[in-house]
């Protein structure tokens, strides 16, 4: 049974015009016209080809490639945090929802695009990693559409249930984060993207933390935990892993070298690679820009408990690609700690001194709050805030024109 | 036969009296009193017990300790270059004088005090790094009157006939600098310096150097470069070597790390080690004071040939001292890296920006102009110009005071 409905929903300051064939106009304002036809198992978004909004309210579209969590994951939480207001699942709507909205921000799932439920993958014999498990076309035209202005009725992959649940409505928020296993997989998606991000636990990482999470709490048995990291892997290489190489930044997290042989996972070494020449964003320094350094800030002025912080930034080549990264390894145990590294670090689009340190101590109750995954998210989270408000201001130096879809 | 003569010479703008065992004073205006006694070997320098001058200008006195080199060593001439005005031996004095003097600095050689000759020194078996062949009473005596503004007469050491000339007058200059073998060896001269620096060169760069030097140039055998270092190194260490402890600043010449196994001592590795809580004296830094920096200036901004350059900077301790190291391994190969580089140090006491470079630059035909031993020497100079500006600067601020000597 295929249902067509026609929403009307209200956009930012939005001022959209549609063309009909017999080529009349249209007129409206702060509106957008959405066409969405459902069936059970297919959902499409009616193309906007003939819908063009002005450009300055355009969504910014941010891509996160992350193995695992999905929704309610912390770096999306701090990014969100950044903008101010906080995110919540949508009002009213499936309490199974991956979706968070906040004022500025919507965070979607990519879990939503699987094509087969979980049954499905069992019967095919595909895991949720595997393409074929996963509607691009679908995840394309529905980006798209909201980057245009245009809300989309977006399916919901409920992960209590492992099924395809009713679709929810997906207005185009100022900016749209796409989280999930494959956000630049398909190029036409990857085109979409404003700015993309990949967050890459390295295995041992992985592993401390599995070990961790479901030895003690789950009462799994290592070598389970092994074989379910094994069993994945394969499908993990050939399709999230090459992702890598066309995210912007890139939060590597690998174990710590300041103590020897540490297997642990509790300290970790955390690298922000951030690709050069990305148009509105300019990577963060320690120093002295484009050289390279370490520097461990704990000594005469600064005193760090063991194992201490230390810090390395300066060019590298990431995947044929021109970077900058910049390490942290180890943690903060104080706050006089965490302030005197902000304060030596550079381009990291804060708005007065100290943001930093005062996103992270809003949430000290995050995970990493005290390393560099926390500090990096937040810092990205900086970013993005400054890429979004240089590409709105690019846009109103602008003169308004219509996007041809 | 001994011979007892007054000088009367100007000294700079001071205001001495000299008390008589009578009580009755005898106030002079920028005159200087001098008793000296000469006899054929020894001598004497009144003691200027009774002799006080206003403490405004007092000399500020310097030691630099190092192996072998005098009066006419770079690091003197890169000294008196940073006050202004050209270093030249005593006018119509002995030609083979190892004396130098300038508007403001006169460098003193401690040779001049061995007590021993060439002659002397082979039948009593002794070398010239041996105390035994040295006299420290009257290098203590003459620097302390020189310190307390009266002119001494001092002996000449003729490296040319290797025997002892006679004297040769040395008026209070501003700034003296004793430089040789043992400035800081004898508590009573250490304690008279107002900043000492030890210049230590690495077996391995002494070596490399000697062979150049040597073989190249003089014909000489490598087992005979080797014998003649070995030879010396016993006394070396026994009286010159621990004298480092006392530097205010040391200055280590080693080989690069940054080409695997070279041992042609052209690329250096050099080290300022400054110590820490020195009246007058606040250590250069790189970047964040205090703390611990590697920095590879070559990358986006700057290109460097190979090997590159490399600074390490952070505190350390040396012989039980709180210090800080600043490290440059490599060459400068161009200017724009010179002044690169200097623009990143801090605490280096330059009256305008660029000065290290300026410097650098003026006396490019230098021995190390391009590398560690010329920038840490024009540095010191600078840091010794600035501390000769605060001392003097403090005595003004200070009510004149009649010096006790």
């Amino acid at each position: 049974m295929a249902v067509s409905t026609v929403y009307t929903v209200q956009s930012l300051n939005s001022t959209c015009s549609i063309s009909t064939p017999s080529k009349t106009h249209l007129k409206f304002n702060q509106k957008h016209l959405v066409f969405y036809t459902t069936s059970k198992k297919t959902f499409t978004t009616k193309r906007a080809s003939d819908i063009s909004c002005s450009a300055e309210d355009k969504t910014v579209v941010i891509g996160l490639a992350a193995d695992s969590g999905c929704g309610k994951s912390t770096f999306m939480r701090r990014l969100t945090s950044v903008f101010g207001g906080a995110a919540e699942p949508p009002k009213g709507g499936n309490p199974d929802s991956n979706t968070l909205i906040s004022d500025t921000t919507t965070v979607i799932c990519l879990d939503d695009y699987h094509s087969l439920d979980r049954t499905g993958r069992k019967e095919k014999g595909v895991t949720a990693l595997d393409p074929r498990a996963n509607d691009f076309d679908l995840m394309y035209e529905q980006v798209k559409a909201i980057k245009d202005g245009v809300a989309v009725d977006k399916p919901i992959y409920n992960h209590v249930s492992g099924l395809l649940d009713p679709p929810e409505v997906i207005k185009p928020p100022k900016i749209l984060v796409i989280e999930g296993l494959h956000p630049m997989y398909d190029a036409r998606v990857r085109d979409l993207l404003d700015f993309s991000i990949y967050l890459d636990i390295s295995n041992e990482v992985k592993f401390a933390w599995k070990i961790q999470r479901d030895m003690a709490e789950r009462g799994h048995s290592l070598e389970s935990i092994k074989a379910s990291i094994e069993a994945r892997k394969p499908d993990f290489d050939a399709y999230i892993d090459p992702q890598k190489q066309y995210a912007d930044a890139v939060i590597e997290v690998l174990p710590t070298e300041l103590i020897p042989d540490d297997n642990e996972g509790k300290v970790l070494r955390v690298r922000l690679i951030m690709k050069e020449g990305v148009k509105f964003f300019n990577p963060v320094y320690l120093f002295d820009e484009g050289s390279t350094i370490s520097w461990i800030p704990c000594g005469r002025k600064l005193t760090c408990s063991y194992p201490g912080i230390k810090f390395t930034y300066g060019p590298d080549t990431y995947y044929g690609n021109e970077v900058s990264v910049l390490e942290m390894d180890g943690q903060f145990d104080r706050l006089d700690e965490l302030i005197y590294v902000e304060s030596h670090l550079s381009n990291i689009s804060t708005k007065f001194y100290g943001e930093v340190t005062q996103q992270m101590l809003k949430h000290s109750d995050f995970p990493g709050s005290n390393n560099g995954t926390g500090l990096f998210q937040t810092i990205v989270g900086l970013k993005i805030r400054d890429l979004y408000e240089q590409i709105v201001a690019s846009r109103v130096g602008a003169p308004l024109e219509a996007t041809k879809a």
